[in-house]
């Protein structure tokens, strides 16, 4: 097997066998493909694309590229949820307290910030205390005690993705569908779950701009998961304006608060629910998804979710008193108001732009080795279809050091689109796949 | 500027402007972007393709990466002629000659074999003592004494192209037209002719297997040619059979040696005089076409093409008598006879296997670092079109080694198809660009 031929047999639009895939991705792992050979055949992917089969191969050889963590030992349906990105999403931190406060084994192995799209572990670091860094040991004990438990990715699972996706970054591969795909599974798949929930999400601040895209890396992900036999549900949901109001790693553990408390943004708070009772559903603790709804809202209204959440945050070393006491938190020192120029309806607050806007000022990273400032952020005033008068406050900018800072309002500020007509209402959940 | 954003750039379809090229190839060729941002680019332009523009900035960035061959020193209108590529292709060796005869300047720099096609240095090497390695100052002068001379590309000459041939060969990018047409127009800029006579092989022995990319690569070519004022014409030519009857070196002189003496192939004597006549035309011996071709006709005709060949091997420290005694030349030691399995007509002679066979026997090479043997080949006793019996003899294989003989003859037996019914005609020479 040349490497040369199955690049250019996939530069033809042809289909490669499963020991073909399996040749490339072990070899390259292994440093005996060289960079140059891969990058091309990322190249080829992109435009000739890959079938169901082909994805759960390469989904497959990453997986078997290093070592998958064995959760076999506990009992009950393991079940985890994924987003591909988005700003201000703080679901995970909602939605698995409800999960597990119902009853659902959830073994969250999350990531961190990258470019204008937030990280699960940095939101929790910014909690004073709290380990993200357990070993295997640890996290499945605290599972077992807690029924849930947060930690990062280790470099010994899947390695062969931290490889491959180093080279799409620098080579202009990131926004290949099969190459998503692959890379979000087998990272899933290594992590030794039963089920998984997806949040597939669509619109400018997300990776996927357009739903038809959106709805084909849904469906391939559900059918990679099929293959490898985990029950696998993709929510589609809407990323044209920031999820809730907060966005920065201290604000949007305040409103994970709130919204565990039942005061939280609505449309937040719908979503977390349909995920919790997805998770609660494909972990089998209901027998219908309505019921699995009704159990996700009860364990939101009677706290329950809220006091898992302070649980596990007390068993990971963080200061669970945050959740109550704002101010013990990490604090930004100033404040930079944005103001609507006009009166009229706001018809747009694009996420992407917000995103990169909160990055500037230091809550995201530009690059893997940026450090994070976990006080920083922007809070959001409005929403999209309220109606502001001009002057009206659209949202806030929380920092602590002005470098970028006026790059970062004037960014902002492009985010926030304000018209005569109030813009038409849109779905936050647009489909369900699998 | 950053690489990876104009590898997204080039991948979404956008055209990128001059200096963005020239910032790719300088950085590259000076080891600042490295081989995976450029396999990836290269495959994004396969894929994306490049206008006149680009392809044309692409050229002259290349040629800028390295030294040029200054012949300004001599008077009268430099011709060269370029072929992309055939099997038994030897009209290099009689065009030339006829051109000289006629005055013009023929400053022929010439390739390898690679694959399974043939490369003019390597059939000249055949000839005992021949030197190909002429310093230019050496060539400038054999050129004023001579009218022409053979060299091989210096290194130093678009070195970018070197680099980019040899990424372009283990990443699946060969196969690109506005790359094909970058690399045989830097070289031949850099090369410091005035016109050029180019041919375009289409068909199975060919990198263009369509003739309708044969005509993109001519009019490219052609228009790449004239944004930097240098005259180029392009023959589109058939390469579904080998050209003439002889494929491998020392076998390919013999049959050049014939042809300049007027008992050569009817298709290799008619495409050897058109190209010669194109080259008398662009050197502005002759006012007009027609004119041309008489004087190549003639020049054929009465011997002088021939004994301009002797003069020049002669004076490149060859031994000019093997043209007319081939026992001189390396000669093979044994004949394997390829023989028809049926009465009728030979329907297809795939040029790509007889080049293939005629490489695994020794005289082409699989990689840049194989040697070639001089003595070995391929002799076909008939061409397309013709009628044939049973057991008669389709070709002889010409080796001296055993090594991979079996698989040769198989090779090339695969190559002959014969029918009940006589193929169509098929013309020699399809079109003409520019």
């Amino acid at each position: 097997m040349r490497t040369v031929d199955l690049i250019r047999r996939k530069r033809d639009g042809e289909e490669l066998s499963a020991d073909e895939i399996s040749f490339l991705i072990q070899n390259y792992t292994q440093g005996q493909i060289p960079d140059y050979q891969m990058a091309a055949f990322l190249m080829a992917v992109f435009f000739s694309d890959m079938g169901d089969q082909e994805v759960t191969a390469m989904t497959r050889a990453m997986v078997a590229s290093g070592s998958t963590i064995d959760l076999s030992s506990i009992s009950g349906v393991k079940v985890d949820k994924h987003s591909t990105g988005g700003v201000g999403d703080k679901t995970s931190l909602i939605a698995a307290p409800l999960a597990a406060a119902a009853g659902v084994m959830v073994p969250m192995i999350s990531g961190r910030a990258l470019g204008h799209t937030g990280g699960t572990l940095d939101k929790l670091e910014a909690i004073p205390g709290f380990r993200t860094n357990l070993t295997v040991d640890e996290f499945r004990e605290q599972l077992r005690m807690y029924n849930l438990a947060f930690m990062g990715q280790s470099a010994e699972v899947a390695p062969a993705d931290g490889k491959l996706y180093a080279m799409r970054d620098v080579t202009g591969t990131i926004e290949s569908i099969p190459l998503i795909a692959s890379s979000i599974m087998s990272k899933k798949v290594a992590e030794g779950i039963d089920a998984l929930v997806l949040d597939v999400k669509v619109g400018s601040g997300a990776f996927m701009k357009k739903q038809v895209d959106a709805r084909k890396l849904a469906q391939l992900m559900v059918a990679i998961g099929r293959r490898h036999d985990k029950r696998v549900q993709a929510l589609i949901t809407d990323m044209n304006q920031p999820l809730g109001f907060a966005i920065g790693n201290a604000l949007e553990v305040m409103e994970v608060s709130q919204t565990l408390q039942n005061a939280g943004p609505t449309d937040l708070t719908r979503l977390s629910l349909e995920l919790a009772a997805r998770m609660i559903f494909l972990g089998r603790v209901t027998m219908t998804l309505d019921d699995a709804r009704e159990m996700a809202q009860r364990k939101l209204l009677d706290g329950s979710g809220y006091r898992k959440f302070k649980e596990v945050i007390k068993a990971q070393g963080g200061d669970a008193n945050v959740l109550d006491r704002f101010d013990l938190l990490p604090n930004a020192t100033g404040v930079r108001e944005i103001l609507s120029p006009r009166n009229g309806y706001v018809s747009a607050i694009e996420a992407e732009y917000v995103g990169l806007a909160s990055a500037m000022i230091g809550a995201g990273r530009e690059t893997k080795d940026d450090t994070v400032d976990p006080a920083v952020g922007v809070i959001l005033e409005v929403k999209v279809g309220q109606k502001v008068d001009a002057g009206a406050v659209l949202c806030r900018l929380y920092y602590t050091k002005e470098d970028r800072l006026e790059e970062a309002a004037e960014t902002v500020e492009e985010a926030f689109r304000v018209s005569a007509a109030p813009p038409e209402d849109r779905d936050l959940i647009l489909e369900v796949v699998g």
